[in-house]
């Protein structure tokens, strides 16, 4: 088959649809890697390097600030809705319209419009990031080639309602388990409840009253929640086992440490038997207070939001670069089958960015 | 195969052994009910009566008393353990040489040995008692046949280790649902936590005082306990359900309808969504204060002991007959690959029911 051509002249909305018809689900990401990368070549004003399926392209320009614009390549699998379509009143359906070929669209378009930025710029198109973490494109390339990432900035063009989404909460998972003794039902006294035992547990949650922070102007909720219990041997056996597990969601101003500290004290006396870490990713500050991303927001406007779930901006903030999510699509839109994106959003998104970056 | 002859002119250890060699895994009874039904014909002071695999015996002497001899002839699948065998320490080795063909022995003897008893007697003999529920023949010849089951006082041969096991404790199962609203954990407040609801239904559990009753000179001892718990959706979800399924055995003073009311009153501000009666069996009186089990007691000496599990005693009860558990077998080693039963205390058993119902 031949090579896909990207045409940059397209407008974003336009060129949303022509990366929605080069299907790139996760791990079948190389046919859009190379559009990419050969539409990205004939701009002569960008450095262009590959890493596997990760394209990165540089300005050099040497501007005292770098901002890094950064997107992934893959997508859901595909539900019956490839190629796009744009309907009558304006929006844009198919597979990654909204999560995030949109995204990648003005991406594209401001490297091709914007040759001199008053910013140097960095654009970073990656794989893999709709499945596991560990292959996750923008987590490769950092581990391989942290300096293509180096910026002052960055945003991910994540779908954002184009609404400006700073850092992101840490999510932290710890399996509370208590024990006791079996017996039979009938003879209770000789055992001892592990259900039971989990009382001070439950009720220490119910309890809670969680955090509210703000930080750089946005007002973060934390959240410390049971998501799951489990115990129980045989409905005539007293139980010598149960788990709790709990979710806690934290604002980025604890580190992962602090974070862990926080959640044994909030258990130290509740007779936990073991108290294991299932799962833990730290946040993200959202870095709104650096010069750059004050310009970024007086740019796109509106009011800047917290994020609560965990995105790739928590791997840059782990490189030192302050990131935020701004892209067209909507959230909630993402991974449907009916999956659409309102093209003069698209459109409106590129618009600010190359504001912003040419003022 | 010709049919198993019984001689009960063996003593009460030697006929349990060749009960043993008989094998009658429940609902593979009917060689052995043959072989009973064939044994109790042979004696003239008998009325014999037959439905399906159970086999009942009645003495007709016109005594103003009258009490039950019961067993059933079932046992759990042979665990290369069949033929019996005699060790040199005097145990007998076998499937169901516990529970409780070593009772059958007892029983058949006695049906031999005392043609002219101080009460009248009644032998039963059932089938699938170590079964579901509904299968069991002492239920079938309950509903079908309730006359042949009379008498004022009932004796089960089940393994107690030769003492007097009064009545038994009811057991009451339900579920204990609390609810809540799905949201994703990052956004907790958007939703409602089903676990934490749960809380309170632990907090009680875990505070409660369980009764202690004397009836008929036996200790009751109750007991309210979870024994088990489930709740959770996902390790990034509110989860808006949590089940508790709480287990109450109760004295046999209070009635079903009692039992159900007071947990109705222990949970009842415990923000229960859901009260399900899961599975609800009845408690049996122990009955001691009549004058036959008062007889009984003084020629089969120690002292008697509640039964905390539940046993076929509940269902004479419920007809009306007060029970207990009495038999040679050890409990612990029911339904064990290694089931034995000290022949000498076979025969202890045999000597001391012929004591009671002679003097």
């Amino acid at each position: 088959m031949d090579p896909h051509v990207l045409d940059l002249s397209l407008d974003a909305a336009a060129l949303t649809a022509a990366l929605v018809d080069i299907p790139s689900v996760s791990g079948r990401e190389k046919p859009l890697a190379d559009a990419v990368e050969t539409a990205l070549r004939a701009l002569p004003h960008l450095t262009v390097d590959r890493y596997g399926n990760n394209v990165v392209a540089r300005t050099r320009l040497g501007r005292p600030e770098r901002v890094v614009l950064a997107g992934h390549l893959d997508t859901v699998p595909i539900a019956d809705n490839v190629p796009s379509r744009l309907d009558e009143e304006g929006y844009l359906w198919g597979c990654g319209t909204c999560d995030m070929k949109s995204g990648l669209a003005v991406q594209l378009r401001i490297a091709a419009t914007v040759p001199a930025p008053n910013r140097d710029l960095t654009f970073v198109f990656y794989d893999n990031e709709e499945v596991a973490a560990e292959l996750n494109g923008l987590g490769h390339v950092a581990a391989a080639r942290p300096d293509w990432l180096e910026g002052d900035f960055a945003v991910l063009l994540e779908p954002s309602d184009g609404q400006v989404e700073g850092g992101c909460q840490g999510t932290l998972r710890v399996l509370l388990r208590t024990t006791g003794e079996r017996a039979h039902s009938a003879r209770a006294w000789m055992g001892s409840n592990a259900i039971h035992a989990a009382s001070p547990i439950l009720s220490r949650l119910a309890s809670y009253e969680p955090r509210r922070v703000v930080i750089d102007g946005l007002e973060y909720r934390e959240g410390l929640n049971a998501v799951g219990i489990e115990g129980g041997v045989a409905t005539n056996v007293i139980p010598d086992d149960c788990t709790v597990t709990v979710n806690f969601r934290y604002a980025p101003d604890r580190t992962e440490q602090e974070a862990e500290q926080h959640v044994r004290e909030v258990f130290a006396d509740c007779g936990v038997a073991e108290f294991v870490i299932d799962d833990h990713t730290g946040g993200a500050l959202p870095g709104l207070s650096h010069p750059a991303a004050a310009a970024f927001m007086a740019a796109v406007g509106g009011r800047a939001q917290p994020k609560f779930g965990w995105t790739d901006v928590s791997r840059f903030n782990a490189l030192g670069v302050p990131a935020v999510n701004y892209g067209p699509g909507a959230p909630l839109l993402a991974h449907k089958r009916d999956e659409r994106v309102l093209a003069s959003l698209i459109n409106h998104c590129e618009e600010r960015l190359s504001a912003w970056l040419t003022a």
